[in-house]
């Protein structure tokens, strides 16, 4: 197995782990920034370093379309590319299709689904998901999978997940038989200038892991099925999907702890596209390992930032003149240097530097908030806000 | 006098110097980002801390409109207001006044004028571009001239010269009534909250210092006789300005070398709004002490890069699979660190982090080249590329 999942500390549900991916560990229960298409939004990679990131989401429909499989294969996968040394995870694909494509045509061979950007007609499967996943290169991939749309009736939230756990077993055998050509190894190295992006060389023995996705949309019942069927494929990770697609907040939440119980206790739970600051902090108290959202990345550029005193819309008007940091109990670089006035201006002004800024602070919050929900399961203590 | 300037060694007509302002030291010539609106684009403060900038230049106009002068005044002034602990330079308002408004109207008064953004109607004059500068607090501000057009006819030239020498007058005699009323006080301080925006004290018993400015078009007579009635008149520094109009650039060169002649040699000497990393060389070997120009910051938001093996656009499809640096010989955290690939794709995805990165890069190529200049003066050797 090439992922190995230690759990060190539990508080009720809640688990504090450790989870060893080729490119470093991560300590969990993680949150994962989102870097769309080779970059979290405005974020240099030093300063995502700097945060404490252990672990950065990337898309495989983005990094599809933009720069392509065969561009991040010669450049020898993502991490190389976009220079980042640590741990990255890449979604299906699956997931972007389903929200940015109201015309795509699903039948059990896979998606057809035109480019958002110009209208040209592709094809999703789990084996060319697979194949795009091995090309980019993250540690941790996901199988490809239907994220069966909310409202749905039982039928089609039955038939959905059996799809779902038949193109698991597709992902599954696809990567088995091509895993070996992620392209980590080391005359690719070579064959690329070493020096933007130097990495250590410790994981030439180590490859991807894949994780499965178990579906079934809002009932019980079905969630139950399509874990049980997903374990019997068998991954070294489980990931509850399907969510965040408009269900209210307390389904969410639901969904989550009935579906969990039927997860293997020794490997790690990813609940995906998951959430506010207190929702991932109630999610890793419900036991869940794994979290990404584009919430701080994408509130952040429209100004509304997370603080330990509740949400500030840094746009408003009573803020011009307030000379005081933005979180007075945030240690965070933007928070030390720079007054809620500024922002206010810089989002006013339409400054690139407030993206920059707002999303620096957004995510040192998320990141802050998961490492203390840590401490608290190893002092025994549950965190809540 | 508040400003002092030492020449510490000549090359040529080069001059190696060091100018103290009430924000610390800059060594001369200096190159100055331009950080329109209490921003270097996209650049944080740290990282113009870092790439060596020691002095930034900001907008009157820009920032009278945005966030305005009675938000500057009580945020103690554009270096809180920005957490810039380092020198600030303003123009006057006169050069944007000229350049983003084609309705403008000019008496011997002032110029009334409309805002860009959202057309409603303001006035400045030598007297109220003197209130917000001082309201803005910058360590140099220059004095409010009009900016001939070109082409412009004989008469034009020297009419307008002779109402800019006139508004010299008018606002020396303004800010030396006023400059006491500058927002760095001790009791402003402690008035907001110190946290975000600490900065030395040591600046309480010195003041801003004001700048004349050269004009007279491309007439070497006029601007002869523009030199000689701003000395008149006496500032501690003088600017040429009135150039990067839409001249040919031989021409450019021309008027700064014939203006050096009639400007004092013991004061610094600013030519305003140039120019491409050969010029500002050039220009320094002339003898000028100061530089501005948007072109890096400008140039790197439209993916056109600064290298020392010339230029690089950034955008074109021969560096999409391009591992190389953007620099091999630049020592900028950009170079370092990310390939040639990951920037082109990074503005191809019209992503932010390309404007943050590319903007970086150019700075570090101006501020570096600059750097090596003072050197070679230091040396007794002319540089050039």
């Amino acid at each position: 197995m090439s992922l190995q999942f230690k759990i060190e500390a539990t508080c009720g549900n809640a688990r504090g782990g450790r989870l060893f991916t080729p490119h470093g560990e991560i300590e969990t229960p993680i949150f994962m920034p989102v870097g769309t298409l080779a970059s979290v939004k405005g974020v240099p990679q030093d300063i995502l370093e700097e945060l404490g990131a252990q672990i950065i989401l990337g898309n495989t429909y983005h990094l599809y379309l933009r720069p392509g499989i065969d561009t991040m294969r010669r450049m020898g996968g993502l991490h190389r590319f976009m220079s980042w040394r640590r741990a990255i995870l890449t979604d299906s694909g699956g997931f972007q299709v389903f929200s940015l494509n109201e015309l795509r045509k699903v039948n059990e061979e896979g998606v057809t689904f035109r480019s958002h950007l110009d209208g040209s007609s592709h094809f999703f499967s789990p084996e060319s998901s697979m194949e795009a996943q091995i090309g980019i290169g993250a540690d941790i991939i996901m199988a490809f999978d239907e994220c069966t749309e909310f409202p749905a009736d039982r039928a089609r939230m039955k038939s959905s997940m059996e799809m779902t756990a038949r193109w698991a077993a597709r992902s599954k055998k696809y990567f088995e038989d091509h895993k070996h050509e992620v392209p980590w190894d080391s005359s690719q190295h070579s064959a690329v200038s070493s020096r933007p992006t130097q990495l250590p060389a410790t994981f030439h023995d180590q490859t991807q892991s894949l994780f499965g996705i178990v579906q079934g949309g809002m009932d019980p019942e079905l969630r139950k099925e399509s874990a049980e069927r997903t374990i019997e494929v068998g991954f070294p990770g489980y990931a509850i999907g399907g969510l965040s697609v408009g269900e209210p907040r307390d389904l969410t939440r639901d969904v989550i702890e009935s579906t969990l119980e039927h997860l293997p206790a020794d490997k790690p739970r990813y609940v995906m596209g998951v959430g506010t600051p207190q929702e991932i902090v109630e999610y890793a108290n419900l036991g869940v390992d794994m979290m990404d959202c584009v919430l701080p990345t994408r509130a952040a550029r429209h100004g509304l930032l997370f603080t330990s005193e509740g949400k500030v819309s840094i746009k408003q008007a009573r803020y011009a003149q307030d000379a005081g940091p933005l979180d007075p109990n945030c240690g965070c670089r933007v928070c030390q240097r720079y007054s809620r006035a500024y922002l206010r201006h810089l989002y006013a002004s339409n400054e690139v530097l407030a993206q920059v800024l707002n999303t620096i602070h957004n995510l040192s919050f998320y990141l802050d908030t998961m490492r203390r929900v840590r401490h608290s399961i190893r002092l025994g203590e549950e965190f809540s806000f």
